[in-house]
């Protein structure tokens, strides 16, 4: 099927780079693709493995920000819920029908609190982490003011030095605390190592982890001892998540980019010296951008540039090509490096962003293609939710 | 006044991080602040200076990607229009009320072709630049089809080593085809030096400009023995825009930075050796941002990290501090050092982002504030325009 798109006939506002049925090559630059069948293969493949380990896996919803990801992720990999890192965008998840949201971070302004707490009249359990006692009356008080019950995660630092306690006793103090408080229920640890993810060997990531689990595991020895058994210990990444499986402590996944994949995951490297993205993982997200100017021989403009993409991990590698390489990114414009001249005007290629998360966070649709064809087009649902 | 938010009353979609009225103190974070003194200021400046060399300024929208703020800089700046890099963002121009506006870049998409001759129907002038003469008869096709008139540049690489021509003969074969094609009106050059705009010293700014502005002298020259004198010349940005001014070629200005100013272009001197931000423009655009985790005496964790802004010219600068330093940026999370342990969860703090036109791209909405109050509320009316 072919379908003519009156682009004139759409409102400001609501410009879609496609609609299901049109050719892939049809589809407007730049824009986020989603291979639909490598997405699946990525989500049933961590669900699977999961299942096997007896782990809960609540996926990463701020990587891809998408109910319908999300959605997904429930339908065929078996996930338990969402974590996200803002009440906005916890939000978007808990009205888009997700049951299960964990705000794995730290809500402190008023404003926010008092969202959080109304978020369980969507339906769902919600969970939010705690690093700081002083927080606990705060969270009490608004779960109160809503009749509402917020379950609280007590957050450790297991190494990126980031939010979260470090010691046993700051933990238990804590979960005390959110024991005692009313409209707060403590249900357990968060402990996610997202310094680690990107370390390349995985001897090194195992060596971070390994002091996370021991951590971990002295924490929930303490908590034992004062009769608070954590319901859930959470935590682990798409470069770790074999770690937690097997450490007996966790139980329970935070798994975020092994679903779409980018150029910097993909340099990390299995127990096997080989790439993630080479075997372990596909690469299911892509921008598909188009060559826009090509007034060198050697040199071919794209039309993707920082609009289009972050480019904190390192620029996007091109999807299939060794013969061309991105090299240079400014505002509008990707520099492509032609020196065989093989690129034309209107040519399209699929670039791997360096970093997924703020990638899809500048782009309002995912493109998903499945045999040449748009099947679906979703809205990033909770883009620019940052609060 | 004191406004309080029922922020459960908001539809999904709709979240602003704050209303009119408001305190500055309750702005949601993280959120895109612009002092509107310091912006006015500016505009006012800018304006003052291309109307006392006799210039036309049009303004950079692909900056801040705001009809009101292009609005303002026709009002108080005297603005002729806008320049945007987009078709997509330039319909929200036009549409917005915008009577002048420039596609800065190449349109080779057929779709983008067909949506690009239809945007005179809203009412002003279209135009847009040309760097390959085949694009020349799919324009004119298009501006055939929909009966309107599309006015073209050539675009003259001028150093920046992206799109645009090098030779005075390719820019008069171009120009002399768009004058025979019917439906396209030749109207200028295009000659943005934009890989120059951001270098320290202005001498060697001077020099690069330099090049550029002999480069295009010799092709209006060119120009002028075929009869196709072009109406207009344009150029020029933020660190460049004395140097087209005082030309005696160009006169047009295509500034955008000005008005907001950004850690990047701060660095950046002045002919005096001063830096831009300390005395020729003022930073009217601000991360606004808050502490919500100080588990460390020495560490606070702020809530703007790579959601909220673009770390592709370096990290954000702490507005008015040089006891602290924003030091690490993660997706959600800023790390910011503060040896003495000055900062409380709940402070909230100015960010000067790296580069202002990516950040502005992440977020809905700018808060402009006055006198510690909230007072206007504006979209990023074309924010994810990348098409």
């Amino acid at each position: 099927m072919n379908v003519n798109i009156d682009f004139d006939k759409l409102e400001v506002g609501f410009d879609v780079p496609a609609v299901p049925g049109m050719n892939e090559k049809d589809i407007q630059t730049p824009a986020l693709v989603l291979d639909l069948d490598a997405l699946e293969r990525n989500i049933k493949k961590m669900g699977d493995y999961a299942k096997s380990r007896g782990m809960r896996h609540r996926v990463h919803g701020k990587m891809h920000k998408s109910v319908d990801v999300a959605k997904l992720q429930e339908r065929l990999g078996g996930a338990v819920g969402v974590c996200c890192q803002k009440v906005s965008e916890a939000e978007v998840f808990a009205r888009g029908g997700i049951k299960d949201v964990l705000v794995s971070n730290q809500v402190r302004d008023p404003n926010k609190i008092d969202r959080l707490a109304q978020m369980p009249k969507y339906g769902g359990r919600v969970i939010v982490c705690v690093d700081d006692i002083d927080n606990v009356p705060q969270l009490s008080k608004a779960a109160q003011k809503h009749c509402t019950e917020i379950h609280c995660f007590v957050e450790i630092d297991c190494g990126a030095g980031r939010c979260g306690v470090s010691t046993s006793s700051d933990v238990v103090k804590i979960a005390k605390a959110i024991d005692e408080a009313a409209g707060l229920k403590f249900t357990g640890l968060q402990a996610y190592q997202g310094a680690m993810q990107h370390i390349d060997e995985y001897e090194a990531r195992k060596a971070k982890i390994d002091i996370a689990i021991a951590q971990v595991s002295e924490a929930v020895d303490a908590l034992r001892k004062v009769g608070l058994e954590p319901e859930l210990v959470s935590g682990g990444g798409t470069g770790s998540y074999y770690f937690e499986s097997n450490s007996g402590v966790f139980n329970e996944l935070q798994c975020g980019s092994y679903a779409f994949m980018d150029a910097d995951y993909g340099r990390i490297l299995d127990k096997d010296g080989n790439r993630i993205d080479q075997g372990e993982w596909e690469n299911a997200f892509f921008i598909f951008t188009q060559v826009m100017s090509h007034t060198k021989p050697d040199k071919a403009i794209v039309d993707a540039g920082l609009k289009a993409q972050s480019v904190d991990s390192g620029l996007p590698v091109i999807y299939g090509r060794s013969d061309i390489e991105y090299i240079k990114c400014s505002d509008e414009h990707g520099v492509v490096a032609d020196p065989d001249g093989v690129l034309k005007v209107g040519d399209k290629l699929r670039l791997v962003p360096g970093h997924c998360d703020p990638t899809a966070n500048v782009h309002d649709w995912y493109v998903g293609t499945r045999n040449g064809k748009v099947e679906t087009v979703w809205p990033v649902s909770a883009r620019g939710k940052a609060y």
